[in-house]
């Protein structure tokens, strides 16, 4: 398979390239550094890199990103950052990809275990990765030519604790290897609609 | 109680407002009927309408609209509409709503059974469900002074079935009353960052 990775180079993207690097032929993408460049905040950024990618087979996300603050001092702009990158980025991802995409090709974005498990300053986070599951759900019974779509939730990764650990007191860290594993399973399994808690 | 009950000229709103007027003092608003109007596509009207609605025990919202249309004609406007509505438009009313709340006063938010179960020309509110849903949970363990926050997620309603029954083929639906009984226990229980699911 041709599989485009956006979001890379960061710490989950790497090990998402990793694991599905050893069997297919990947496309990296992002925003500072990959094969192509792209910006998820703007339409033109992710129709141009799909023009340069090319016919694909997959299509995966490890990139989106939500602004954490406390709860009153989340401004509705604050809000709109969180879903115009993490929550439009990915859709626009998704409705300018279908033309790229084989028959049976997927889309498998990301979330993350905030959905379901709050902390103190995610509920901008929560929120965006609520909406990413719903729409995973929703466009899943829509999506043509037998187009699959999934998303990868993981709990703070493993090699993220040494800057994340004090907002995630408690939580069970997974790698970033298990969380690629989901990632595999998404692209090179049958399952459409799902999200994969890696939690 | 006070309760504020936002879109109570509607099906569910008429419904939560006879549930709970049996026991507390309404208040109704909504954008055409109701003692006070508000637009909560608008943050100066929801503003305005706490001012004239005083201080207040519960904040119910039984309004909010999304698009529905196939995905492959949900345009990044209609998600945003979807979004500016009954997502962004509930996010005013909490938090705008707070000063207005007592201690251990209550939000109770409306969603829907798409956020889990999806249906065609849905996803943008699969999408807006889940975004509610997720901030419920987010929002719940930061509001200030034991003031709560809850969702009612109900199915297609009995009532609706005329007009949204080719939209739910096979679905189960719940009569308004039995929606406006899970409205009944954000309100008067003492739970927060529940999910109530009518369905």
């Amino acid at each position: 398979m041709k599989i485009l990775i956006v979001g890379a180079g960061g710490t989950l993207g790497r090990a998402v390239a990793a694991e599905l690097g050893a069997r297919h032929d990947i496309v990296t993408a992002g925003r500072t550094s990959g094969d192509l460049r792209v910006d998820l905040r703007d339409g033109a950024s992710v129709e141009a890199m799909y023009r340069e990618a090319g016919p694909l087979d997959a299509v995966v996300c490890a990139a989106g990103k939500v602004p954490f603050a406390p709860l009153d001092e989340l401004t509705e702009a604050k809000y709109l950052e969180g879903l115009n990158d993490k929550l439009l980025g990915q859709v626009r991802l998704v409705r300018s990809g279908v033309a790229s995409l084989g028959d049976g090709g997927s889309f498998t974005l990301i979330t993350g275990i905030l959905t379901e498990q709050p902390i103190l300053a995610g509920a901008c986070a929560s929120m965006v990765n609520g909406a990413v599951e719903g729409y995973v759900r929703g466009a899943a019974i829509e999506l043509p030519r037998g187009i699959r779509i999934n998303a990868v939730s993981p709990s703070v990764l493993t090699e993220a604790m040494e800057a994340y650990g004090p907002f995630f007191r408690g939580f069970e860290p997974v790698s970033a290897a298990s969380a690629a594993r989901a990632f595999s399973r998404s692209v090179e399994g049958r399952e459409t609609g799902r999200v994969y808690k890696v939690w």
